[in-house]
């Protein structure tokens, strides 16, 4: 089984900086931060996982400020850092395919690969918060199929420009005056639709071969990338049997671009929440939950129903009120027929959608759930999102890591110090078709 | 006196991977870079600057394999790695305006800003290597005035950004629900000729307020631009009349600018070649030089003369043929000048050429050469290109460190914990008019 753990800013759960074990989140303070990745390390996890938007979390400042999310690290200078206080655990970074070049992308990830000794991934992503074209000269986002088709593109440049330097290319021969083979560096001369880069890379192949892609695809363009690209995919399911569908879905379409199945792990995005006892657990969680603002609560709802739903004049404790439906999938729809399912009222549902993807209990608790998903073809693994920083990561540590390698669900010490090593992949072969 | 010590693969002689001591060059051996940058450290140095080029540093392959320039990490991420393994010097990166959005520059800066306590400098480039237009999407760079115009704009969109925040937003105030202050966090809706950028910035007021701004203004427009917005410049000049010359121009130009002399130093680049004798240091050069191989050296001579000039049926150790010169200052005609003056064969001219800003000698050679510079307004400090790494910076600090404290001339510990700290700068008032 393989776990990840996200570090963001102060944890997952968005009121978890107004806890007391929250410590007012991890802001800034770096120190919390190397803490974070050496307690993953302790625990043998095989990665740590950096999110990222280029631009604020949310527009609404009002209620940007009741989360520790308005403020967070580059991801590629934070692990670049954390390279440092770390010896075995891989470090994944998120950038985005629509406003950067794939020069400087290649070039970040393979020296985040060489400083960290082979630890590097990149989370490939294509950026859907508007405020970020804004940063960067444009109205809007190119429209989807576009920005999909810009990110195989990207991709596929970042990965000549890693395999411009081949294997064994630095040779350090002072005697002949050789430093390097000029032979084993090339060119790539890619000229695309969007993109149009000579080469070769200024830094040689990295330890792992490439830095291992990873990618969360949801849509179906979005799947097919995952399917050609990724070796992790985070799923973006919280309910089995939607995750199965999934696992099945990109197993199948990786399997048609030639891809072997053990060459993609599939790791659902989770939120453990751990105490001795399943009341413990319980008690904790509904105090991170009864934190959250109302004014926070009512932009959850209004991301999910949509700006045009104005909740602004009902009863926060009293029913949600008719709203049209219709787009079947949608992430309305699902909220609508869920209040009107559990009869929820305006903070229950906004509750129950702060709560997505959340497991409370005992160590025993989460290692079922985890089992059931890995042996039903839901995960390979998972993303851990930790309710709080550091407090979640080191209750997961010290309670479900040892029970999970009680059940033989988890290694007992790493195999290798690269992340490749740890997911047991092979260095991919040359771009898949 | 203030001092900077430029890391690079290997060192700054072309030659040094090649000698025993050079060690086959850093490589990308990250424990090498971490020794260096903790030794700059032991000897007091103001920061470590890492210089860059986003393409090979040569195309001319068979040239570049005679060094060990033919990689290179990037600097952001080898300089937040080496935030985790020092405490207290500066860190300067550079970036160019050219090839880069403003956001994401502003973005990393601050992140690393935050992320070592205040240590993270800018050195601002345009670009001038033909190879990374070509990486970009581009078959030229953009004409020098144009790069400088946009290089303008950029400078101050990413300034625009680091002030985005006030001093003081973040307040993590989880009794009221407030992480930071909505009032005192602003879009800057910039557009201009080159860019339209809405901001805010992800990341609050960096520790020293803002990044230090570095730039190494050569061309009228590159001294307008260095006199406008650089803090740390650094001055071209190896010969003492025509520094003292540029020392003035640009002190001059900047209190146009109403900016004051004490607020920004000029740092001519230097290689100190130190011996615990003169006769030491002499012998060790002399061995560095006579490892320069000829195809290397001959790219040398071409890059200086230029192209056109097709020396390769001439004889190394004979005369340098008639080449047409009239463009005075150009480095063609210097090099020619050169060689007439002093009677040069085609070897010894580019054994010379490599052997630029070199002082070779004792600490109280070099020592008496930085006081003579520095007394005589040609230099506020240098820029210091070991010749070989880690052996070169090991010897300064070991050797000339203690002679300059000795004279009063350098300091004997660290005042404070930021780069602005060791060069005794304000933080930078709102944007120069």
């Amino acid at each position: 089984m393989n776990l990840l753990a996200m570090i963001n800013n102060g944890g997952h759960h968005l009121a978890a900086w107004q806890h007391p074990k929250g410590q007012g989140g991890a802001g800034l303070n770096i120190q919390t931060y190397a803490h974070i990745a050496q307690i993953a390390e302790k625990g043998l996890l095989d990665a740590v996982f950096v999110a990222d938007v280029v631009a604020l979390w949310g527009q609404d400042l009002e209620a940007l400020t009741r989360t520790s999310r308005g403020e967070h690290y580059e991801p590629l200078t934070l692990l670049s850092y954390l390279a440092g206080v770390t010896q075995h655990i891989g470090l994944i970074a998120t950038a985005t395919t629509s406003y950067n070049e794939p020069y400087h992308i290649a070039r970040k990830f393979a020296s985040l690969d060489h400083l960290s000794g082979g630890r590097a991934g990149w989370n490939v992503v294509t950026s859907v918060v508007g405020a970020e074209a804004r940063n960067f000269g444009r109205d809007t986002h190119l429209l989807h199929n576009e920005r999909y088709n810009r990110a195989e593109e990207f991709v596929d440049v970042v990965r000549k420009l890693w395999q411009s330097w081949e294997d064994g290319a630095v040779v350090k021969d002072a005697k002949n005056s050789r430093y390097f083979i000029p032979e084993k560096v090339k060119n790539i001369h890619h000229k695309g639709k969007h993109f149009a880069v000579e080469g070769p890379l200024n830094i040689s192949r990295t330890p792992q071969g490439e830095p291992v892609l990873v990618q969360a695809g949801a849509s179906e363009s979005g799947k097919q990338l995952a399917a050609r690209i990724a070796e992790i995919i985070f799923s973006p399911h919280d309910e089995i049997k939607a995750a199965q569908h999934y696992y099945h879905d990109i197993k199948t379409m990786a399997s048609q671009f030639g891809r072997a199945k053990e060459s993609i792990r599939i790791l659902p995005g989770i939120t453990p929440v751990v105490g001795k006892t399943r009341q413990e657990a319980e008690d904790f969680f509904e105090q991170l939950q009864n934190l959250i603002d109302p004014v926070l609560g009512r932009r959850l709802l209004a991301d999910t129903l949509g700006d045009d739903i104005d909740l602004s004049h009902d009863d926060i404790d009293g029913p949600l009120p008719d709203i049209p439906i219709g787009n079947k999938g949608s992430r309305r729809d699902f909220a609508v027929a869920l209040a009107k399912e559990k009869q929820l009222s305006i903070r229950q549902l906004y509750l129950h959608l702060a709560a997505r993807n959340a497991i409370v209990g005992t160590a025993e608790d989460i290692a079922d759930r985890f089992e059931e998903w890995y042996d039903s073809y839901a995960a390979d693994g998972f993303n851990l999102f930790f309710t709080h920083d550091p407090g979640g990561i080191e209750d997961f540590v010290e309670l479900v890591v040892p029970e999970l390698q009680k059940r033989g669900r988890f290694k007992k010490h790493y195999s290798g110090n690269t992340l490749r090593s740890h997911f047991g992949f092979d260095v991919p072969s040359p771009l898949h078709a």
